[in-house]
Formats: C-alpha cells, structure tokens, sequence
C-alpha cells in the first residue's frame, strides 16, 4: 500500500471544517470525493490538525494509502481537477515511508492569526481575519505573549470541549507583529490544544486595548481556569501555515 | 449641498461592477441602497474609475452631495451598517470643495495585478489573483514593462468597446515583482483606456514565458492594433490601490 503525503491550502469559510460531518461540507469529504473519482476506491485522508469550521489552511498536510503505486504528479493534477469548485488545492503530492503518519509523526505546527485593526470593516478580508475597531498595541501585545511561551498546564487556554488528555503543551513561539493597520500573530508548537491559538489571540487582545498588562496574562495563564483567560477570538482570522517532520 | 469624498473597499468578485445595471448586483447600488437607507433621499454616488466585473477596490474614490452636513465618523459608521452583509466597505469620508469631482479631478490612477504562478490552483486567491501554471520569469516581465511607459497611442492595448475619445495615454509606472509564488504588476497614469491594464498584464505574460521578447511587446505598442498585442488577463487578479487628487 504505497502510502502519500499531501499539502494541501483551502478557504476554510466555505467549510464546516476539514473533518467529515454528516449533512454539512468538509474539506475532507471534498478531497475524499476527488480522490474516489481518480482511483475509483473509497480512501480516508488523516490530516495533522483537524481545522475547525471557518479555519483556513496555507499548508495542512495530511496522508493516504493508494491499492497502488501512481505518479504524484498525476495524483495532484488528478485531485485538483477533480475537487474544482471546491476552494480547496493540493499544493505538492510526496510518496512516504509505510511509517509517516500526518497527524502523529508532526514535530511541529505552525499557526498564523490575522487582525485588521481599522474602524471600517473589512470587504476584502471579510472571513478571512478578525476585525478589532478600537487601537491595539502589538508591542503590548508582544510583551504579554512572551509571558506565555514554554512549558505550562495551559487549561486557561483550552476549550471545555477539548478531548486532548492533558493539558500540558510547549509553546515555541508566538510573535505579534503589525504591518500598518494588520496584526500578525504566530504561533508554533509541537501540537495545541483545542481553540488554544484563538484564545491565546482573544487574551493578547485585551492587553492590546491596554485592559490587561502582561502580568494579568501570566496570571491567567497559571489561573489553570478557561474563564481566567480572554475570549475565543473568531475562526475566521487563523490559518494553518505549515507542519514539520 | 455639502459634498463628501468617500474612499471605498470591495471585493468584486461578487459584483457585475461598480456600475449600476438592471437586474444585477453592482457596488454602486449596494452604496446608494446604503446611503438612502442613512439619509432617507435616493443619491448618486461618481467614482473615479468604473471597474469591471470581478475587479476589486483596495481604495477606490467616490463623491457624492448630501442636501445637509453629517459629521464625517457618522456618515461612515452608518453606510458600513446599512451595507452589510454586502463584501463593500468605507474606509474614510472627508468633506470637500464643491468644485472636487471624483473623476474629473484625479491626477492618477493606481491599479495593482497579481498572479499566482505555480502549478496548483489558488484555494484562497480564488477570483483574486491570475494562475499562470506555467514558469513565468519577472526579470523579463520588468524589462517588456519599461517598453510601455511613457506617453503613446495605447490602442493595442485596448478594448474594443472603449468609449474614450482619444488612445493617447500616458503611463507613469509599470513594475513587475516576485514575491515567492506571486508576481505582482503595479501601474500607475493620470488615467487608463478600457481593459488597458488587464492586457498589458496578458502581453507581458508573453514575455514571462518566454514567447516575446521585450522588442516584440514595443512592436505590439506601435502596431496601434488589438490584434497585435496578448489577451486580456482575467479580471479577478486586478486591484484599483488608489486615486490622486
């Protein structure tokens, strides 16, 4: 059973997320549609991080085993053509090793959050980021992220729905930038926990908007307590940019 | 009557235009359905340039005559809420002379063109940017690009159903960068002939992939024939940046 790894980029909005759900669209029932209509068998796709609805992806990548061997330039043009109009593109197609797993092999996810911070609204990024009217301050917004990097019980932020079975993560990097009137957040860990990334983004805006100092972060942070953190900031503005092996 | 300057964000891809047309969608209606809903009198909004069908507004200008003054904020608050859910957004509102006029008083136009060069379709980019699959070298594109500058009789490079008097433009600016997988044309005149941009950025595409030289596109130029210059790029790649007054 050769076995393929796909990085794929899709428009989350259009989605109720990348996992199958009976009677709404997934980008896994897409690509799994395509992928039938190419090789003529029904073939399950295991990705790295299962997105939520509304969540986009630059570079999710995810693995499934051909009956057997085709050239993986033929699978990507294959899937893409047959997956159209779904906003959903696989970007490159690699053969792997029978051991690669998408999900359980990653070393390491990379996530980006997009806010557009302007009093008008946003027409063109509407969807596709989180619009905060009132003044943010990404240097403020630095200061308390640099408070939640490491290795911590990070419950504060976690969704109560999240299934992971502990709560401990290491977070590697989380970085505010502003490009005029964008804020840019990124964030990189071996895995999150569920909505870690948006409450992680909803917190560090409350210290934007000068509400919290990055003490009051910390502080929620060792709180072990979703209601001492911040709101879950809206799916629209996250995207998955990349996974390591 | 107190006269606004209003600069606007869209997203075309979900218009027929920035015209108004019977029976379909235009920005322009969307604006003015807005507008009467705001002040409770039907008004005509002018704009700097009428884009096509698909073409999107980073900061296109428009002006319009309230028959009282509001307060700039309140004007803009109250459009962007009647507008919604339509993908149309205003940026800023400034009072102005009676003698400024959205088109007639511009002294340049600013129009930006993305490409999205790489063998997979665009999941995100999807109605926003141009997918050449094939190679494009923008090295080549910039050099074709300096060919067109200057003041000349841009009928190649000009629909058949341009309504303007005169072929003779002058263009002012013409650049072609890469940024990874996007190639990104910005053009810049006092004003454009009818798809004027859309086909230098289809000829230029030529000289990207190596089926014209730079002396073949200036030959395009002189021909002073439609039919000797490439075709008309899609229009979802094309972005009106900005307006000078």
């Amino acid at each position: 059973m050769p076995r393929y790894k796909l990085t794929i980029e899709y428009d989350g909005s259009k989605f109720s997320g990348w996992q199958r759900q009976e009677g709404t669209p997934s980008v896994q029932q897409s690509l799994e549609e395509a992928i039938a209509a190419f090789c003529g068998q029904p073939l399950t796709l295991h990705c790295a991080g299962r997105t939520d609805a509304g969540v986009h992806a630059l570079a999710q990548v995810a693995h499934l085993d051909f009956s057997e061997a085709y050239d993986p330039h033929r699978i990507l043009m294959a899937i893409n053509a047959h997956v159209r109009p779904q906003p959903v593109s696989v970007l490159s197609v690699e053969p792997v090793a029978a051991d690669f797993h998408a999900r359980f092999s990653a070393t390491a996810r990379h996530y980006r959050y997009r806010i557009v911070n302007r009093r008008a609204p946003p027409a063109l990024d509407m969807g596709r980021a989180w619009h905060v009217p009132v003044a943010l301050n990404a240097d403020t917004m630095q200061e308390a992220a640099k408070r939640l990097l490491g290795h911590h019980d990070f419950t504060s932020f976690r969704d109560s729905h999240c299934q992971a079975k502990s709560p401990m993560r290491t977070l590697d990097a989380l970085s505010v930038t502003r490009y005029e009137q964008d804020i840019v957040v990124e964030a990189s860990a071996r895995s999150f926990l569920h909505h870690q990334v948006r409450i992680m983004v909803g917190t560090l805006a409350l210290a934007g908007r000068g509400k919290w100092t990055a003490e009051e972060v910390a502080a929620a942070l060792a709180a072990c307590d979703r209601t001492a953190a911040g709101p879950t900031a809206p799916a629209g503005g996250l995207y998955l940019t990349g996974v390591d092996y």
